[in-house]
């Protein structure tokens, strides 16, 4: 492709390394961006900077956060006996739009994967297994992908976490409310079969 | 949603102001930026910013370029007898992409489209006239989409081209190259008979 100016070609380039945007994708954000205000872009270049500069990682939880400590593992509303382990800061969000979650979180940042050369090094299971030395941590909440690497990490956590002693469970998996038992996957149907809830 | 980091919300916002850019991709791009280097989005950020502020439109064919004339203007190698009328620099992109086009192009900027409120006068349509007056141009070729819109603004364009006594062509319709006549839709499949080409 031949770009009429360098300065396109070079924004382009640089769009298209973001995953799941291609050159075409990366071409249309950029004219639609020289299209608007000159303002647009400079308060989306800062916003990036910002975010990727001035952000760290919570010193507790690994969750992202503007300072030492996150939102979450600061509040005083949150039970710090409740830990939630999850992948990344994107499940944090979505459980924390439930608003059915009142703990405190544990991010691994990542799964263990030896396809993609990820081991249990590589996560943040030792600071895991030391919050639960050092903090009253009751019950530990494995929210992981119902995957063969979220299960994989799963078994693995939970031979790391039984010596401690502390409760150990997992998200419930069954038909997704709302769904069809016509057409949910034979997987899913059986294991709810399998693991059938009694009426009290 | 109620994000971790104030910061994450507002790249999240920024970036979800991109066509075809929801909340979730862009906290999925923003997410990917936090993983990477920090000089990835200092890049990025950079490139966008330079993109924005020191491209200008070219001041004959109002194409995007890094000077006062764009690459293709300033070319000797360029026909300027011949006159290519598109939309906007994808389109120039597409047809140079081709290497089948040897003259210069004049971008109109838009298409007339009275729903969404983009009349004549918001496209460079004058200039367009006054380079036919000025310029030796021989041939005009309308590259337009073959929409309404596009059609709209082909005959717009033919009335107040007509009086210059400028030759007038528009590319060619018909059936795909490498499609099949099965699967063409009718009014493409229609007009390529009422268009057919005689064999030399």
């Amino acid at each position: 492709m031949n770009y009429p100016s360098q300065l396109i070609e070079n924004a382009v380039n640089e769009i298209s390394k973001l995953p799941g945007i291609g050159k075409k994708t990366a071409l249309r954000l950029t004219l639609h961006l020289l299209k608007r205000e000159e303002p647009q872009t400079r308060t989306l270049a800062d916003a990036l900077l910002a975010m990727r500069t001035q952000t760290r990682f919570c010193s507790r939880c690994h969750n992202i956060s503007d300072g030492e400590l996150c939102n979450i593992c600061s509040s005083p509303k949150r039970d710090p006996s409740l830990l939630c382990v999850v992948v990344d800061t994107r499940d944090v969000l979505a459980i924390e739009n439930t608003s059915q979650f009142n703990g405190t979180y544990h991010v691994l940042g990542g799964i263990i994967s030896p396809l993609e050369g990820i081991g249990p090094a590589d996560l943040n299971i030792e600071s895991l297994l030391s919050r639960i030395g050092d903090e009253e941590v009751k019950e530990v909440i494995l929210a992981l992908n119902p995957t063969m690497e979220g299960d994989t990490t799963a078994f693995y956590l939970q031979k790391k976490l039984k010596p401690t002693g502390v409760r150990i469970s997992t998200i419930a998996r069954g038909v997704p409310i709302g769904g069809d038992l016509e057409y949910a996957d034979e997987v899913t149907l059986g294991r709810s079969i399998v693991s059938r809830v009694a009426y009290d």
